[in-house]
């Protein structure tokens, strides 16, 4: 099943060994221990051990890389013999994803004297870069090489960190879960990627692009741990004290809300009134990805219900009405439908961020606006001017991730890559070893069978 | 397969979005963030960061979120083609379990100035009422609807919250992990309902009520987990410093000397001296849900180990013995023994629990008696009277669940909610979506082939 | 398919039942809490309750937890029918060794007053030890008894904690994260036990010895949990403060390289350019352990990527070429290619962290230098000696490992403890109740079929 264009034996070496390298020589030249993780810098001060940033973030930091290779990698499990892929280059790109964006956010927002700083917190910015690769990768999914994935987290990691730089740095926007530069920034640049590597023929590995019974239960997995971790990725890098604490409840109670409307919307909508796993599956993270802005803001438990309430609505009917339009009529062939997931519901958790920090007083936020707003705080600007930055960055952001989309998608469809052919997408096969137990005839089938055998 | 009795399409919507737009107003009308959530009231006082609450206890909360979550899901994947249902429904009454038991905990325990303050340790007590739930599920597994389940928990999560509030404030009860107020009422709650709910004619599904190779691999990524973080249960509450260390540690033990008695009983037990499954994935547990109560006393490391010791033989001789008694005698149809590994051992916990309080002196706490037995300290009564309290309070658990599990079986027999027949039960299919990989006929049978098929 | 020899129905409780009485009793004798488990020691002073240890120490104990019973245990996973011994020996033997390793490791560096002191460290520890004997059971998996396991892990652990004495006591020896004390000696003591249980005619089950389909993703949720909490186990008992940092995140870039010249190794070895699931779910491992004693010490992020991109290398070229010349040349039938993971890129981490050391200055380390290197901060030793010491270390590890694994390789031999005979090795069946969904006849075979059957 293997042909010259698909095999990986030359072109997956060279690509991996000389990335390492390069990244490698840059880590030499150019990044340096933080204050917290350098022996000589750390015990320079007369600190606390406690006041060490590790013990106030390293668990949302370990919650966080659990939800990107174990969530997003097993969440993809779902298509019945896509597993080892799913699984395996999820953990490829990522891996090779945080390195790179150590560099790039190093490069825009952690100079330090000419040298990148690192510690706890830009490893959970790299995870959180990462993270937005991996929703481009969940658009693609079945239909592109390793190697097309490595080129694609490049570009796609160096402008995840320009779009940030713009946002956080330049704008003054707050988005500490990520609505927009992680969500909405992935999810449309995948999307514009799919669309410019549009399949006319792709129903040829149809059969393929679906589940069996346990795929679905591995898929399932993935689900879960998203779901239980949401609350620390949105809290993972906001503020210390009352920030992380309510932004990791607002998180818990938005999705919670989110999976009840999740199962109402799935039943109403689906066949004979039984429930798509594709909908719980997905949708019902919604309600974490639609708190990514305002998780961190005075959102009230009561707010956070309603945003993840309306996230799972929308989700569920995005999968079920908007996904087969984007298909037939746009040509965007989104795998794993990362435009209910990620996309829509990360839109409307800019609006709400938007929202919610134009209506912001000292009233209700008191001294801790220094930590949700600092430029509120500072009297910079004020609640409503901040409101339209944040509404101003969800423009940005769409635009950067639809034009680097376009540019990006271009370039992965230059014939060296090794994509698999229309006939054989959504296959371990092409790329990896798969065993059989033991083989029969079917028909025309050779039938790899997949069973116990006691003597 | 699906009939109109069991179709979801009207009853599941209607009752999830009822059931949530009722806690978004209860919770837009009650709700508060505390002091520690809380922007303005947090920044009033001048904390140390280190000093909220969120850094000692939301480590621990999310190992109690996975037990809950993955924890419960995947242990009760064990059976044949039931594992959509016990991940999915356990997702969906978790989800609402943990918002409503936020306000009934909360109008129980958490009232300041007509309002409920909620935080890390309110989103932990949740999740435990949640676990109850989760427990009484494991009792009904197979035989009933999503919407029976969700009448179940908004009936449960009150009486439980009732309880508790009876044990933890009216007698002064101390329970830290739950072997009373979670595991035993959870369980003799659950057996209760699935009494009350007893089919005659339940053998018609019986070739179902089984597991297959991988999904008792599956079910092992859920017991693996509960017995990893019951540590992290039983202590995830306690007084701050050395009770929550040494709660977590007595467990440790409680459950390793568990694990060891497990497997010997099994062993000892089971056809030709084979390992039986159901005991490896439920009798180990035992031991924590006997250190439940115990954990955070000064049972000595030796004692917990004594304590879990007794525990896995006591769940695995009711595993082999007991339960097929409870089902032919007394009708108790109990799909996943809750009764061996929740009931039983919960009740061993209670015992421990009140044996250990009543042998207290200051001579052992010195000034940690404030925080293991705070009455007892302040002399409101003495350790013998707290052992009293411990065991009355056993016998308050088990009147209000047997109770409460009578009445809310007789409302779940109603003929509304869409339970399945008897011939159907065990069986995703009813409730799901359900995708075959390719079909063929055997005999009478359509098989669902589940094979990956190679050209 | 059981016979008289391989019953485990009076064996395998008496073991379990003398060595859980064995163990109470010496616990009951020797063991204490702490200072900071003791509810009347802790509040003797005034501490404030962060300053406790588990805060510290908790969070990245669970992490170990984890990774000793998930990672190890569904790592093993990928043979097709020995899951539910994979998973459930990894269960019981881990389960009996973090007891016999809190009492062997109290007894050679714990002891106070006579009596053992336990805490969240010593609970760390034992899991240390646990995890060398986990090393050990994967050279030897699908070849013994659950007693003969039990046996292994008895002497195992003794002789673990006699070197690790050796080691980090007598000879001041670094490693944190345990290239020599853990991956070292756990791969080597394994190696010379299987080279010693030799058995000439398992090519009898080598159709059994390899994986299917979804045994290699149940194999990944292995590879991922060790992958993503190896940070925590490197740095979970290093001093706190910077330490603990470094050591994490030095861990993780070295992971992050190995997992990129893993994959690129895969591809340029196997077979048509295709990754092999072998590869990916052990070498993407190596840099964690070749990080294991230098990750402490001032490795900086590009030191740490180069000895991870290093050991995926090794570690491939080891499963490709080495482990054939191993089991045809030296009689050593590795099955879970321990040699490749452990031993070799523990061996790398030993060297590593011999050089790092030997070039240590007061001029990197400042102050830091008395957490790292205690010895060289007090001037008892310098920077080169230091070095010196560690490279003895390893070899001393070899020395005691290689022997201590000939004797119980010896041992292990006896005809007692109901080894499977060399027809029915990797197979579930003999050791554990297997259940079929249904049975069929197929040529000359009965077959299992595991298939969902649906009306």
């Amino acid at each position: 099943m293997t042909d010259v264009a698909t095999n990986m034996r030359l072109k997956l070496p060279i690509i991996c060994f000389i990335l390492e390298i390069i990244l490698i020589i840059l880590f030499g030249v150019l990044v340096q221990y933080n204050e917290e993780t350098d022996a000589k810098e750390w015990h320079k001060k007369n600190h606390s051990d406690y006041e060490n940033d590790f013990y106030y973030r390293y668990p949302s930091f370990q919650d966080v890389h659990v939800m990107i290779f174990i969530g997003f990698g097993f969440l993809m499990t779902f298509l019945q013999r896509y597993g080892f892929s799913s699984v395996g280059f999820n953990f490829l790109i990522a891996a090779f994803s945080l390195q790179w964006a150590t560099l790039m956010q190093g490069f825009f927002h952690g100079m330090h004297g000419g040298k990148i700083h690192i510690g706890v917190e830009s490893m959970i910015n790299a995870d959180f870069c990462t993270g937005s690769v991996l929703i481009s990768f969940g658009a693609v999914l079945g239909k592109t090489s390793p190697v097309q994935l490595l080129v694609m987290a490049l570009f796609e990691v160096t402008l995840f960190a320009v779009n940030e730089f713009i946002l956080l740095t330049l704008l003054g926007t707050r988005d500490a879960g990520g609505s927009m530069t992680i969500h909405t920034f992935g999810a449309y640049f995948g999307l514009m990627v799919t669309r410019i590597l549009y399949r006319p023929n792709l129903d040829k590995s149809k059969h393929r692009n679906s589940s069996v019974y346990h795929s679905d239960l591995f898929a399932m997995i993935g689900t879960i741990y998203l779901w239980m971790f949401w609350p620390s990725f949105n809290s993972a890098i906001t503020a210390h004290g009352d920030d992380q604490h309510r932004t990791a409840m607002n998180t818990y109670y938005s999705l919670a809300a989110c999976t009840l409307s999740t199962y109402g919307m799935s039943a109403l909508t689906a066949h004979d009134g039984k429930l798509d796993m594709v909908h719980i599956q997905n949708a019902a993270l919604a309600g974490g990805v639609a708190a990514g802005t305002a998780g961190e803001m005075m959102l009230t438990p009561y707010g956070s219900m309603i945003v993840g309430f309306l996230a799972g609505i929308i989700s569920v009917l995005g999968f079920k009405y908007l996904s087969p339009i984007l298909e037939e009529k746009l040509k965007i062939q989104d795998t794993c439908g990362v435009h209910n997931l990620h996309g829509m519901p990360g839109i409307l958790g800019a609006i709400v961020g938007a929202v919610t920090a134009a209506v912001a007083t000292a009233d209700v936020y008191g001294d801790g606006m220094k930590d949700v707003f600092p430029d509120v705080a500072s009297g910079k600007v004020d609640a409503s001017y901040q409101g339209g930055i944040q509404a101003a960055s969800l423009a940005v952001t769409l635009g950067i991730a639809l034009l680097g989309g376009l540019i990006v998608g271009f370039i992965l469809k230059l014939p060296v890559f090794g994509a698999p052919s229309d006939t054989i997408c959504y296959e371990d096969n092409i790329y990896w070893e798969v065993k059989c137990f033991s083989q029969s005839r079917e028909g025309q089938l050779n039938i790899c069978i997949y069973t116990f055998v006691y003597r």
